[in-house]
């Protein structure tokens, strides 16, 4: 017997020199991404020498991925330095997003900024598959025209769906809330568009989510490796769980099913199999039928409006509906903390507008369920995307091999 | 707005020939200890060249991690090699466990092997602190003395609490069942010791249950690289969650608390402060008194053998008390494969002698609960280390830099 005899084929391989080049031209863009910056003050940044830094910037010039921005006088001593900055231009993505409630798409640049957006509102679930995949590609088609009009090269298509992902399948394996099983997204829409993809993937909305949320720089956390969980509430309930700066997907992809998390062992049946499931008692329809309203899910006019009016107005049937879904919530994200010990819960979809309401129960069932609440308060907070996580985060996946491998990124065949 | 403006401090550091050195010495290491080879094999294991083999093996010969066994005829062309093998007296762990029923400790070499065990059997809630911590120091002191006389160098040592621990701080931060609040045990232990301590570590007693079986290397699974949820049961139940062969501590040390999963939200209060967690209706104490049997926390007389008794001779009281054990750890394993999405759940502690008892309503449970079980089906498992799992894990714990980092450790003073 020994410790961890580990078999060959599964032995780090030693570093070599091609690989320090990459790792190190994501280094450069990277110091690069935060702003104009001359290649000396790149060398400062990364601690790599200047004949390196001036190497891999030649090759990110070539690629379109850097422009130059003119000179300038030097801050300290030495010559002057040409300032270097992202080319926005130089690489875009495109998100889709299938949901119950809906199919949206945005375009991408590189710096992150949204350059355009469309979307198709309506109960998805009366549909057949195949309409609902046409319609998402006829969305894709006119992305890919507006980013080429735009001069804007896409990079990646990243494609949301609210279920079981299988990723190198790139299959829908279940969606419970579509009533959708075993679903070849990817290839029927492709075969459903008229024009030729770039590369594209399919993940769970959830993870899509966190990812979009982990870069959208706008606040202070999540920080770069952080931990931090994104509860996406829709007519379902996913979770993204971002460790140490990575998206925990799980050894299938299957990771983050929270709300599938049995709450109530004896509770209602859900759409799964199972009875008790978060979802049935947290989850949008839920809310809307205990506030008295008609679940989006009836005749696909979304009332959700019509139910943050009246919380807005205090209207008590509406604000215990919220509140109990919130105490429910509160199970289920308790959990989450006692298992993955996460430093920050992101409240976002539908729960980011409920959040005022949401937040006080949530709190109360966290601070009594979790064993280190005392040693490791949590920061719980609505997500800034809002219901906009998933296609964003979507958009960006597609974009981020390039931000971190932009030399193997554009060596590879479009 | 850019994307993932990751700060300077955070930013990963380029690559130096020094880091490399120390990397390429846990492959040498890590070649060496699956069995007798030569420098040349070694150098085809590991895609090094031969010169730098040579030098790092001189390196680990000098720190006395590995040693010559004599030379052989090649096996293809070539010159005779010179075997090499790691050196079981290279070094050695001590692991101690502190549990709510006793007390016990090992010394475990280089190889894995245990070369000294020692334990303390006998309910610990009803002593005072220091008295249980002043025997925990005896048991070391005892481990110390016993490797000096095998010509053991120990590396560290590694103790297993039951509880939430500030890994920084080395403070047992709550440990619910034996009504520790704050504890800084390794320095009290020290405090008590009469020899001189090499480095220590402390941990969650699951945590290192999860890496002693992780590092067991006693069966094909969990293999390395592999995600899986050791559950360790007794008073007290906890998780150990290994992610792509990683221990997933969470931010503070603090994942992993299966017992305080909310199983029942009306069900019985915990000593934690909650209502219905999962240990309340599944540990020990729980499954004693249902099958009419006087919990351990009594007179400090273990019932778990009369328990095993009763349900080899099928005592039916003792057998509906397991199966609904079974039927509540289900619903907490079905929550831990919905967020975690692992390759298996291994059941360890007093649950792996129940095993036979419990794989029926735990398996029924996932099946029913977990969103994926079709499409993933999970590997459910007793433990092969069983209630020693904790304390061999922390023995190996504290060898186990030496294993990945021999030219760190050994550089270090002890």
């Amino acid at each position: 017997m020994s410790i961890a005899p580990t078999p060959p084929s599964r032995r780090p391989r030693p570093t070599d020199q091609a690989d320090v080049r990459r790792h190190n031209a994501g280094l450069v863009l990277a110091a690069v991404t935060d702003g104009p910056v001359s290649r000396a003050e790149v060398a400062g940044l990364t601690g790599l020498t200047r004949a390196t830094v001036g190497s891999i910037v030649d090759d990110l010039l070539a690629a379109g991925l850097v422009s130059e921005q003119g000179t300038r006088a030097p801050r300290g001593v030495g010559r002057p330095g040409t300032d270097l900055a992202l080319d926005p231009s130089g690489g875009a993505g495109v998100g889709v997003e299938i949901n119950v409630d809906g199919l949206s798409c945005v375009v991408v640049d590189l710096t992150g900024e949204v350059r355009h957006r469309a979307s198709r509102p309506g109960d998805q679930r009366d549909k057949p598959v195949g309409t609902v995949l046409r319609t998402a590609a006829r969305l894709v088609d006119d992305a890919l025209r507006a980013a080429a009009a735009d001069g804007l090269r896409v990079r990646g298509i990243g494609v949301a769906v609210p279920g079981l992902v299988d990723l190198e399948a790139s299959v829908l394996r279940v969606a419970p809330n579509l009533g959708w099983a075993d679903v070849p997204v990817l290839d029927r829409m492709r075969a459903a568009s008229s024009l030729l993809w770039p590369r594209a993937s399919l993940d769970n909305e959830a993870n899509l989510a966190a990812l979009g949320e982990l870069w959208s720089g706008d606040h202070a956390w999540p920080a770069a490796g952080a931990s931090f969980v994104l509860v996406n509430g829709d007519v379902g309930v996913g979770a993204g769980v971002v460790l140490e700066g990575r998206l925990h997907r799980g050894t299938r992809g299957f990771g983050g099913e929270l709300g599938h998390l049995t709450v109530a062992p004896d509770g209602p049946e859900c759409r799964c199999g199972a009875r008790g499931c978060l979802e049935q008692v947290a989850g949008l329809d839920w809310i809307l039928r205990s506030a008295g309203l008609r679940p989006s899910s009836a005749h696909g006019a979304d009332a959700t409006p019509t139910l943050l009016a009246a919380l807005a107005e205090g209207e008590p049937r509406a604000v215990g509906a919220v509140e109990d879904a919130g105490a429910s919530l509160g199970v289920g994200i308790a959990a989450i903390v006692n298992l993955f010990d996460v430093d920050a819960v992101v409240l976002g979809g539908v729960y980011a507008p409920l959040f005022p309401w949401l937040e006080a129960p949530v709190r109360a069932a966290v601070a009594r369920r979790v064993l280190s609440a005392r040693w490791a308060p949590i920061s719980i907070a609505p997500s800034r995307l809002g219901r906009d996580a998933a296609v964003v985060g979507a958009a960006r996946s597609a974009l981020r091999e390039v931000l971190t491998d932009p030399l193997g990124a554009v060596a590879e065949p479009a």
